[in-house]
């Protein structure tokens, strides 16, 4: 049950104006008999409008998310915004703070959490609070993700393929606001405890991104985020802020045929970068044993043509490790 | 003493052919207590000519060096070879199976750790027989790093500034044969047990890399070390072979005036990319504390005008790491 | 189901006499394959009388109880005894050992995992065994905590703000039985998986503790659990032995609003000291950030008049941390 | 030699005003190839007057010592200095970050590593840069410890029996200045490594101290530490500011047979606090196995009477740990 | 529900042939955002017959299962075979890799996960694969075990005392064949979550082992287990190969009266070996404690006669250690 | 220099009569300021007649030295002793408490760490002192071993073919005395750091062994030892005992060209057993990767015929392990 949740927002999320605070999670361990969880949030309020719910640092090692979102906020004139902006940066904080994938103080997945558990660890108790007190005030809801310490993607928005027209078409729109340059259409939702399909489920337009990856962000992928958010808050009509205009996003189906694992640990070689096309068959990769440097490494090849979506972004893999993933352009598939 | 060395090398370095083996060091743990760290080692034996030493993986997360080593010793031919080639694809063997800089049986930083010791840990052992018994042998040495987990630089070559004037002018043009983009010409020598000041203490050439960082490749980085250790073969007169052209490397000063650095953790937006030009006071990086996301970010400015040569690969940074790397071409600087 | 806990007791309860044993749990780890978690027991029966449950180190670094209760059980004459006394010094048995709050075992809060389940942990298993098996036996329960490694209380008994008169009278009656300085009174119940609320819906006297802290004892606060312990048995018709007379204990209602939390990191100086009287917006303790040694200090101060009931035993704060707690006199609040 | 340090210290110790900075260490690390250890350093520099050197935190689960700097720092005022006061609050700066007695980077006690290494873990290499580089600079060192997480002392300030009567006389002097409720004489120098000898070798006043214990402070060890800095000041002219008077300090002779070890583990009941009086063969603490509740306990006696100086801060002790320590007044010893 | 399995099996278990592959789980970590855990699997498919599910490595310390199925599936003939053979010579593969009892990735028990879970971790969700998917398959079930790192056992089979006579006298039968030198029959069945009971509850013939121990194998031992299954193979009818015959196996009895515990930490002589008869009171082992070298060391005796059964394995034991196991032959006790 | 030591002995070595006491040295850590490595020590004294020094668990998983020595110490009889026994049976005493090969203080393996260093880690202190303190009053110096938890030996004493014919012939005939099955004669001395080397520049007796291995003992490994032990001290003079005989010990010569090695990882079937004998070429072991499990595993054989003296103990085996070690009889080589 909701009210059960042990987690407290100090902030007033419908009062005009712009304010940041904490959801406060009581947290006790071997070094802090009587300690909280912290996870900053941020509430811009306007005039009357939509909400839109912006999350980044669902997992600890993608940047964009936090730093974009920070910039849009610094920006932010609640006189000038129409509706609302609920903001978490730093989903997975504890993550974050460590520069990890999942949560040093309970192993979760925040993206795997969904619709999370008031009595479960410190990552299921966000993601339950998340679900059963934000979701419900939003219109629309912005997740910036990134490949990670481990992969490396075409800069993209992530959006499924819903059964309900309106609902894609108006998540459709949303990735156009955007305005990536790729937007990947995920056609099946093997999406357990995942925010994206949480949200879908309440029929809300919801927007992904994999930008870039390898632990890191560059100035552009920050700025596709920023940008993208402004075009998408514009979009909602939010905001009436002029936004650097973005040649139109390059729709991407990825099957789940498209997936290149590593049947054993080795160093990788990429001879295909992401965003190259590739034909079937096509080297993508070489996969060599240090320990026989004279020895012939396993070749990698495409599954199919298309184009290539991701790839393992460090230079060694293990057993079952992606490798490189291969979409294609919607007209073509 | 060099007779003390308890590493055994399993292959002839003389033989004319080529073959792979391992460099053989006793090491007793609690999991094997007659163990031996096997670290491999290639030799190409050809006709009359000079002998190269080629290392990689001097730290763990640099991967250029064993990707390209290994794929130039595939297509090495012996007969058509003037000269030797001896390779070292994973110098820190230890650390490339982790991925991670330093060896994770001593904490051992190779490039630190020479001349090495005999009785030391197994890093100062490998440096130590690398420093008694190959060096010796050497004519010429090129060691490919890279910028590694946390760091990324201008692809470029790495040389010193050295007082021998014939020494420098062979460096130089070692360089020139590599052909990366950038070469860097460090002024001073605050190289204490770097094997850079090993080899060069002994009057030979020298050529160290910077290729890329994050802790992953492209296939850009790679060819360019490919590339580069093949025409540096052709420029010494042990190869024939055609190689790729490569637009005339681009020499840069990097004075110790041109370090930034973080005096808090947080998190890091690069505003500008390694390569671009900057001037004197530029913002380059916004540093931000996601605990206060409606708060001003930290500006840090470079200290003077100049080529960005580096900067933090990661999102996140730690009070004391270096932000970026400010560099000037030579004819500027 | 009570029947399927796989813990045995290797004593008889029953039996006139005075003896100690063991609840064996099987433990399957890859240090022993088929090992035990061994938590020490004692059943002291004696004529006919109550039965008094007495626990301590529910966390493993409050060392009262423990010390305390070997010292009770060390002096008792079953001959002389009305009724029962079990003990269960050792309440989380692994967490003792190290020295640390939550079990090494499984990270299991022993005071927040009541009524415990059979198949979970070792922490979960053993209480559900205690739920299940010693409850339904005990007339009235005394669990011995204190501030544990990282909190410092006024020496006090803690009970609850219970809604049926009866119980609150006779849990009224054994805190002042006890006679700590202070006692206590917490108005809500936030206590899902305490042992006392455990024991406070099944209608007995429950009795805790908060003595000392700072992860030791002194010779004060073993003494006053000591006699608390049989002014108690006293209390309960258990026993006439002689034991010295303490003043009246101070009730103090402490209520949620009370408690002050470090926003950020730091080190810390309380200039308030537990037991002492604040006023409304007092200075309790200064935050200070070593990284600015020049720097202005973080103010914390009192969020309403009363007395100082807990503060942080620890020179280093972290994010989240509960810096004090303030309570009042019954009277007064 | 001294010039190979690694340290860059980068604020002017010299120039009139009161400052902040650090000593920078370069550290190379997985997590940060080019990262620098920061400890913070202050120069507080008045007219003309002796150079006072303070340091704290070289354990850092000792907090007194940096509370203290700090607070005495924020009161000082250039104008009215006599001479100059360089402080390192943070002494061992990593070991503070984490609550614990040695460095995490490297295991180092700071207090065993003087004179330090350049070349050596950074504990040692930033002991040799205050050893090459204060030290020279300094007419006094005051050194603030406490008894950290595990020990428990008597306020005390800590002075060796030296040689020389002059530095002698200055030595206690300094103590009486400082006014500890009781001041240790140690008659024995088996301090090798410890900054004290260091200083003391040069001829120099030293006061060390041990305040409280237990890895926290009270507001009373705070009060101690600081006016005890201010006294010091007062007595070597630096300034003329009113500090509270404390009444003279008692000092303690404190021989090596004072100490009492426990031989095997278990749960330590202390019977007498620090300062308490005891009489040869007194019983001092007792010794639980908690494995055997019912078992007798180790009885732990006063080798010889005196004064409790010092007591194991835990419940918890391990075999070969110091349970106590004996001294005496000089009076009677 | 089974259909909810995330596990994906990449080979075809029906078509006439061997061939081998993999159980795909996909698996998010830190160090890879889209790893997957690949546990191999073997599928023998030949003409009509039953089909034989053979597991190994159910524990990573137990290396008879993966030898053994290994050797056996080398030399399998899919023309000679009548019916089918699936395996999974490595069934916990993750302890398997680092030599453990239990997962590293989990903590899980693979022999107490049954029937597993399709949501839980990577322990339990290959067991619920195996549970829904193989089992079904399957006429007979053989799973290799043996002592493991801490348990050293007489070399044999091991069947439950079974309530159906038809499943018990084929259960048996299965026994006779495999010929162990001992079989151990379990009166009781306290297996909740062993793959034992899973199997036994479909009514299927289920054959277990105890092959040694000590975190090895001996050629005997690998032999009994290679042979063992051969002439299970010939017993089930599904081949005609030649097996050397082996004598009868011995049938035990293992009462839950004759398990030895340590009670505290020692050094374990043991004085009686596996396989040894010993009488009621018969000292088996001596428990030392090292630090009272001159002390005497604790006599642990056989419970009742029988014979060694199991001991452990090695020369250290942790409190609640199992230290012996006597059973008896089936016709005396 | 000797006198540097700071460990204390806090027996008596030579007053007539039996003790047990420690080596103190002192050890300050996070968890414990003031603690000591305490480590066992035994004096049993009689009357005129030679000193034997007994070391046992040098490595801390190899467990006859500590059970055997133990076992002795308890039966002696100082009237009837003549000279002395000094005994450490846990010579690496932290390794011991662990299980482990090498200490887990500093990871140092007590037999590479003689002469040691007064000032260096612990392990190499405690060599420290028995350097200089116990071995100059040694006639004969026995020293138990066995192969730990990762090797498996033939049961034998192990000496070294030394220069000196009058030392080299005590030796034997110390050896002859054990009268272990077998005798190993190391030819060449690569032995820096080791007791036997220590001991042997003395000019004295010395006897090492390697009884077993595995992690464990048996019955019949610990009785080797202990009756050995009796036997080296009749044949010495110092007792009349009378003690079981056992056959003649048989002479193996271990050359340094009788080592196989894993060139990889893998899981290991051994077909030859310790004691077997064995001809040039034949099959010792079989190299299996679980990954490929229908692959031909690596096959590995003897180097030369004899006889194999140690293995692999463990199933699973490293890149660089020892798999197998191949001596010959005397004769015969």
């Amino acid at each position: 049950m909701a009210d059960e949740s042990r987690v407290v927002c100090d902030i007033d999320l419908d009062a005009p104006g712009i304010r940041s605070g904490t959801l406060q999670l009581p947290l006790s361990t071997d070094v802090s008999a009587w300690g909280r969880l912290l996870t900053p949030i941020v509430a811009a309020v306007g005039g009357a409008g939509p909400t839109l719910l912006v999350t980044g640092a669902s997992h600890g090692d993608e940047y964009e998310g936090p730093l974009a979102i920070m910039r849009l906020l610094r920006g932010l004139d609640a006189d000038g915004l129409r509706g609302r902006v609920i903001a978490l940066p730093a989903l997975n904080y504890p993550a974050l703070t460590v520069g990890r994938r999942l949560s040093p103080l309970d192993g979760g997945n925040m993206n795997r959490s969904f619709p999370g558990r008031p009595d479960g660890g410190p990552t299921a108790a966000i993601a339950h609070w998340v679900h059963s007190r934000l979701l419900p005030l939003a219109d629309a809801v912005i997740d910036i993700h990134s490949g990670g310490s481990t992969l490396r993607f075409v800069p993209s928005a992530v959006i499924h393929d819903l059964p309900d027209a309106a609902q894609m078409r108006a998540t459709r729109e949303l990735a156009q606001a955007f305005a990536a340059p790729f937007t990947q259409v995920l056609t099946e939702l093997d999406s357990a405890g995942e925010l994206d399909s949480a949200v879908e489920e309440m029929g809300l337009p919801f927007l992904s991104t994999e930008l870039g990856g390898g632990g890191g962000v560059t100035p552009e992928t920050v700025a596709m985020a920023y940008d993208g958010l402004r075009r998408c808050m514009r979009h909602l009509g939010m905001s009436d802020e002029a936004v650097p205009e973005a040649p139109a996003t390059r729709f991407l189906n990825v099957p789940d045929t498209g997936y290149l694992m590593a049947l054993r640990a080795g160093l990788l070689e990429p001879v295909v970068e992401v965003g190259d096309r590739v034909e079937a068959g096509q080297l993508v990769a070489r996969l060599y044993d240090v320990d026989e440097p004279l020895g012939e490494p396993n070749a990698l090849r495409a599954p199919h043509a298309g184009v290539l979506v991701c790839r393992a972004a460090r230079g060694g893999v293990a057993r079952g490790d992606t490798v490189a993933v291969v979409g294609d352009d919607e007209a073509r598939s």
